[in-house]
């Protein structure tokens, strides 16, 4: 009850952070506030997309989780209320909860998303969506450069005060999402894999999930001229270069007592060649 | 009720700001504290004073706003609270809390403070202060170099309980503020402009407000060899360098897509040309 | 009742720290979290110890304190609930918490432990450990990879809904510890110490404490090159280079208006020699 989420690219050195809570304690005084991550890079929408979408299922269902990273501030995007069975979400309309809405999209794929861009994606059953444009639940005046204080900070105190979503304005039945990487199969069974996200410690997150992998079997993987072999079970299975399946159910490649990116050059979006060893796991 | 917010230099490596909460909450536990900015420079107090300036006015009017910056820590110079319309402000008297002052001070110009240093200011009506020196809500022991822990952490957390501030020390009638940024009219009504912060972003936040501009002529403005016409409603109105008042109501010099201070290589302090033009508006 | 501290070397950019208090929140909507530090180096466990050791006596004694640096998570190690007279501890069990048994281990000198490595250190009186080996009380599953989220977060829920420590595994005769740095005591009376810890502003933080050095007399003392004499009271005392009894009791190498560690090039672990002299003090 009354938990609030932020995910923005305002950094830590600016005020910007403390006025939206400043905006959102001034109408609900019980709220409780807790940061997700301020450090996104500048308007680097699926950063920060990919981290919501990794910690929103760690926060009670009625959770709100309010993300502002904003390029188009001001010129005609959407402001939405996003409701789904894991929570709600508030932000622009502009891609920001593609991964928090994949578990109810079963079918978001390469195939149904074109590769840049953003599709209009029909809303799922269980999945309403509102536009925010009621001036009623603005602040007075509204800038025209920073709609996550003026608009996006109060729409989140009054949903936790209750206010019915529907008064924010008119029922959307579809909103912008962006493509979710996923891996390429090729005839011979082998991937092409790709780099989503490179963590604080420098390790690779990619695209590919357990349930790809043959449970039998073993993994030869390919990655900036250099190669791993096999799958370990934590970070200090292997010296030098190893491949693991991570804390967010994907396969990392890490590097012991290090960091693999910054051994590898590697930045997201880097592919990888993964190749189903004939030799048994092991 | 009870909302502590944190404005320090103290980084979020070291575990100074946590002690400070440590000490709020022992004495305090229903106490809610919220950070405007740990990230100030080290020892650079127009810095804070203008992110708590910019902010403070976003929290409810009975907050209390703790902020410490504080080269002068162990010397002479007082600890106040500083109880104001809209909050109370508690920290080192060294200029902190210039910015946060100025709505009830019409009359700060260049005319009255000094362009160096700092002044005496006597208190306007509706503004009060008390000097922190009653040892009987500090720490004991006080250390000579950390106040922000053994001082104000423990008087923000009495102000909170309700302890009246004439408990604190003696009553003040002027405390220290210095200098506000402001333009230079020329005789021709152009202005000479200063940057007084950069964000983040790398926005120029300056000192023109747009009650100073008219309504119904376009500008053009030099700075650093560049030049910009027209002012912008948001960042998406223009490729390249652009203005537009910001959210917190100043001019802005902005970049579409990227940092106008990295482009610009600008720091706060620097000038910059106004004129108006004598072509219309837009 | 109820303040759970977080200490961990996940930093500020990605979305671990937010999963660890989604799953408290999710458990014990009531927590209160607040952060000490998610700065630590990576897998630099004696820094992350310091931190906590400086920091938790300033909260209150039923605090519980969650530190995850934990390089060996998914191997053997243990995780271990710590309860002290000064705090409730929760983490790997790697030295976590050398810093913070301190006060309840006066004889934890160089003589008791090795300098390099970890010992087995036998509790004393009042203080209790038990192993968190329970898989009722952590997420289901349990990824090899973060413990913080998956066993330690949830212990510490669970630990501030009032569970029994015994319930989460075993009790523990001993833990492990690492050596606290001391100085080192030549014939003369002279000192070797040691730089433990560098903070934000550049002051060296060293293992002298005042009631090492005699209260009639100065002291002169030799660090990279350059020498001092005599111990300020604060940071504006002197000019340039300058020894201070700092806020956390140690005496701190600091440098007025500037950084010390900036200016001398220092790292934790640099030696400096510290002689008594025969000059009467002041």
């Amino acid at each position: 009850m009354g938990i609030i989420t932020l995910t923005t690219d305002f950094g830590l050195q600016d005020a910007y952070v403390a006025a939206m809570k400043g905006v959102i304690l001034s109408l609900n005084p019980d709220a409780r506030i807790l940061d997700v991550s301020h450090q996104v890079e500048p308007q680097n929408i699926q950063q920060a997309a990919f981290l919501l979408g990794e910690t929103c299922h760690y926060f009670p269902a009625d959770t709100i989780h309010l993300a502002v990273v904003d390029p188009g501030v001001g010129s005609g995007r959407r402001g939405i209320i996003l409701s789904t069975p894991g929570g709600l979400f508030i932000g622009p309309d502009n891609g920001l909860f593609s991964y928090a809405l994949s578990p109810y999209l079963p079918k978001i794929t390469s195939d149904l998303l074109p590769a840049e861009g953003l599709l209009k994606l029909d809303l799922p059953r269980g999945v309403e969506a509102f536009q925010i444009s009621n001036p009623a639940f603005w602040l007075n005046p509204v800038s025209t450069t920073f709609h996550g204080r003026d608009i996006f900070a109060p729409a989140a105190a009054y949903v936790s005060l209750g206010t019915p979503l529907s008064e924010f304005g008119p029922r959307l039945s579809w909103i912008y999402a962006f493509h979710l990487p996923g891996p390429e199969i090729a005839a011979d069974g082998s991937f092409t894999g790709h780099v989503v996200y490179i963590d604080h410690f420098g390790n690779l997150i990619t695209d590919i999930t357990p349930r790809m992998l043959p449970s039998d079997k073993s993994i030869g993987l390919e990655i900036l001229g250099r190669t791993i072999y096999g799958l370990c079970q934590n970070y200090t299975q292997a010296s030098g270069l190893l491949a693991v399946i991570g804390s967010s159910g994907r396969l990392e490649i890490a590097l012991q007592g290090g960091s693999a990116a910054g051994l590898l050059s590697a930045r997201p979006g880097d592919c990888f060649h993964l190749s189903i060893l004939t030799s048994p796991k092991g």
